[in-house]
């Protein structure tokens, strides 16, 4: 085999399914892909993967089976659609959603998969939109506050309740006995690439972003006994581990693993990763002041800095958490696209659906196409793009949406539109908060499904003021995963220098039209002032409905 | 002919067609009753009757004409149903939405009958729900409240938009040559007794509600001026006449009107009536606490009560408004039921309509089916309902809809009973207000359509924490006509009399209960928090975003 003719593989593991891709090393050609949806999807209302007992409110649970099965399926498959042979492939590497997490014995093996926990819930894995350890994310930010934390302020001052503490206190606190039998709280992104190569490396990106591994260390026991003493040791008995640089090989590709893919034993694993971390190399965009923004279910913002600042409500600031020798900051919009898919299946009425059936269109399609006909403000409504909570700058996954400015005559493409708004206002806002602290943004490079969207990019150049630049690849994650295989095959320095080759972004597609900018402008600034209202204690009433939602359900499951 | 056999008709004008009733003098049997939809139903996109031109936001315009067709129409199959013989009617009555104005000659016409005006959306009827006057309305109170005007607190604090001298003062402003052609500015309650008897006789209930007469006199002469100088004459020149009582004769059957219903000429016709007004004889509910709320499109609340207070953001206190002798109270949700088939039509799937066709409900039916399975609380919402602006206790249709609370769970049905509850929030703060000013609430008659929703009754019950009746009628307002038309012709001294006999209403069909009234109490603080802070200057987002809206329609229009 010549070295033109090698390939790399890339795995993409998103919320529903799992994407391989073949992408040539030489050049970044995408030879072949195949998708796998995962059998169990998100299990969130209830526990399908067990007699389906019903599941409380802002759960979100994952079966870790399903994701070997895209190893099985969709690796061979996109190999055969890329008709290379198995002996090309030089490396294989995977991103993941994070912060999901697994709990698993000393050998890895989840526990949901231990015949006596499969009826448990908190034996499975908790999916980064698990929203129900708010309580203890709460105590843990108000404990690091108090106690004055360093580490606290590289999260924008906020710990999530999606990451790897709080879902952790939460199952020490609500089922011990599963929390006793855990002897690692794995990161999905861990875990698969355990599954790959039989090592458990820890990537240094979900470490540092969800993990609270900051300069060397964890969080220590004397916070954690603070927080409960029963969890004084989490740090020491079910998270520290060997950690891995991105790009590193973790290991070579084991035989088991070998033999459920079809590709050769020995081959370059690269330790996890991230699918946003990952895309911003696919879409070489790793300069500072370049934020990528993945625009999916959710959106998630990377972006490098030459220097380490205090950005309120980011997700996290990591040194060398995109790219080797650069600070990785990391924000977040916790729901946009799904937002939308909400809406369009909730409260789109059949007439409209019917219309795009009838034109061969999508409903996303023709609500946008009747929603760009009209003039900014036409429709008379600002929305919170909160549905979902809000991870940053609020952090605070008990907030919820709001729709104001309705009237009799609204249409559904006016709720559509004001929710396409509201997710790129959520947008400017995160923007602001990093122009505001010293990491300016200058150019915003959108990757993910929604850039399709050629009006939500315009609505988006025009809301944030900022050229947007679209990246070329359909495939941006598993692009970037491809990318940090090659580097640990060694065909590349570093992910900077492969991303060069292989990845690439079409500059300044769009460009902020001054007009409509304006008009936004006036429409932001109602935005902005609900946001600060109903996020930063004007009124907290989002959280009490949730806390009489919850306690509504609970009556209803107890009574 | 028997006393016996003695029959009266009751025409009731609503929104979208009119109604009229034929019922025995002797006990109020209902004999028969037909209905007829107005051609033009009401023009609030485009002016329909002429080319269709376009018509700017919160504008309702209606053709006069159509108002004629129910008399030709409904009240010769309402007595060919009744099966009686024409010479068995002694007396005729109508109701009307209010406050809906017509500007004529001084013969009456129409000047949108005039071909040169036909194309002038001013010299059109503005329907009750025409809300582009508020900026008039804005001025009228601001200027009330400088100059210390004494009727202003009859009206809670507030003129409408709705009402008589907001519309005229805007017609003044936007077509000054209408104005000018305008010699009477006639209510439609008033202008159909006009066409029945030929006689212009302005009743006593509009005139007091939205005329601003009270204590024998209208605005002066240098308020009006104050105003706009060109306003000054308003009142002398298009408003003042001959005031009649309610019940009065306002004269007899003119031989064109004897033509078009097959009725006798020179029976008495009733002085003009206001559609909720009449419903509370309908209902045997005019004593003092008993609130009569007429629930359809929007709603309409009025009481007697036996002494003058003052409740901030009521309608309106009239003597003699509802019934002779005693104070008439009147306070309002301008939309209701429209707020419920608003969202049936724009935010409802298409599965859950074909999940109501297949089972034979309507959407309503099952939303309402499905909403009532929740425990109280468990949507996580809060809405205010706001979509056609709020009547009392804010009169304000600047103000717009919110919903807030929503996550990716929320179901179409849960926005459905959040609107549900909203309106039965904006009931409870009307409620409230008339307490706390001397004026006591003790029982909810309710009337309208929207009783037929048992769910909805209930959930009333339980949020304003009152007992509440039902009219037994299913015609409210037409029986109450009936019941003014009986009055008119002799058959009883006055309404109250009458409505004893020939009204009715169900004592106590649902009464609040404990646990859902406490859950209740802790959502309803949410709501008037949210109502304080958008209704009274915490944020006035709403009135921006309708400028915004205006704005943006103008220049799509112009560009």
């Amino acid at each position: 085999m010549s070295a033109a003719d090698a390939v790399v593989i890339g795995v993409d593991y998103g919320t529903l399914s799992g994407r391989a891709l073949v992408v040539r090393v030489s050049d970044g050609a995408e030879l072949g892909s195949a998708v796998h949806a995962y059998r169990h999807a998100v299990m969130d209302a209830t526990l399908s993967a067990h007699r389906g007992q019903p599941l409380p409110p802002e759960w979100a649970l994952q079966v870790p089976g399903d994701y070997v099965e895209v190893l099985r399926s969709a690796v061979p498959e996109a190999l055969r659609e890329a008709g290379v042979a198995p002996e090309q492939v030089i490396g294989i590497a995977t991103d993941f959603t994070a912060c999901t997490m697994v709990p698993t014995t000393t050998e890895g093996t989840p526990l949901s998969e231990l015949p006596d926990y499969a009826d448990r819930p908190h034996a499975y894995v908790k999916l980064w939109k698990h929203h129900a350890a708010q309580a203890q994310a709460d105590r843990i930010n108000e404990l690091a506050h108090s106690r004055g934390e360093s580490w606290i302020n590289r999260y924008g001052g906020f710990i999530s309740s999606e990451w790897e503490f709080a879902k952790g206190l939460q199952i020490l606190e609500e089922d011990p006995e599963i929390y006793a039998a855990m002897d690692h709280w794995v990161e999905a992104a861990d875990w698969i690439v355990w599954q790959l190569t039989g090592e458990y490396v820890r990537n240094a990106c979900t470490a540092g972003y969800k993990g609270i591994y900051q300069d060397g260390s964890y969080p220590d026991a004397e916070f954690l006994s603070a927080l409960n003493p029963e969890f004084s040791g989490f740090v020491t008995e079910k998270l520290d581990h060997r950690i891995g640089q991105l790009g590193e090989r973790a290991g070579g590709l084991s035989a088991a693993a070998a033999a459920w893919t079809g590709l050769p034993e020995g081959i370059a694993v690269a330790v996890g990763n991230v699918d946003a971390h990952v895309t911003a190399p696919a879409a070489d965009a790793v300069a500072p002041g370049q934020m990528v923004a993945i625009m999916g279910t959710s959106t998630c913002h990377v972006m490098n800095g030459d220097r380490l600042a205090e950005v309120p409500g980011m997700c996290g600031a990591v040194y060398g958490g995109i790219t080797d020798g650069l600070w990785g900051y990391e924000a977040g919009q916790s729901g946009v696209g799904d937002i939308f898919a909400w809406y369009v299946e909730n409260q789109v009425p059949g007439g409209v659906s019917a219309e795009a059936e009838g034109r061969g269109l999508s409903v996303h399609e023709l609500l946008t196409e009747k929603a760009a006909a009209q003039p900014v403000g036409a429709h008379g409504l600002v929305a919170l793009d909160w549905h979902s909570g809000n991870r940053s700058v609020l952090v605070d996954h008990e907030l919820s949406g709001l729709v104001l400015g309705q009237t009799l005559a609204t249409k559904p493409e006016d709720g559509y539109r004001a929710l396409l708004e509201s997710t790129a206002f959520g947008t400017r806002t995160i923007i602001e908060a990093f122009n505001d602290s010293g990491v300016p943004v200058t150019e915003l490079v959108v990757a993910g499904g929604l850039l399709r969207n050629a009006f939500l990019m315009q609505l988006y150049a025009d809301i944030t003021g900022l050229p947007i630049s679209t990246i070329v690849s359909a495939q941006g994650p598993a692009l970037g995963s491809a990318i940090h295989a090659a580097v640990a095959a060694g065909a590349y320095p570093d992910a900077s220098a492969a991303g060069a080759v292989m990845g690439g972004r079409r500059k300044n597609a769009y460009t902020p039209q001054p007009e409509a900018a304006a008009a936004y402008d006036e429409l932001y600034a109602e935005y902005r002032a609900l946001h600060d209202y109903f996020g930063r204690g004007g009124n907290d009433v989002m959280r009490r409905l949730k806390a009489i939602r919850r306690r509504a359900h609970h009556q209803e499951v107890t009574a």
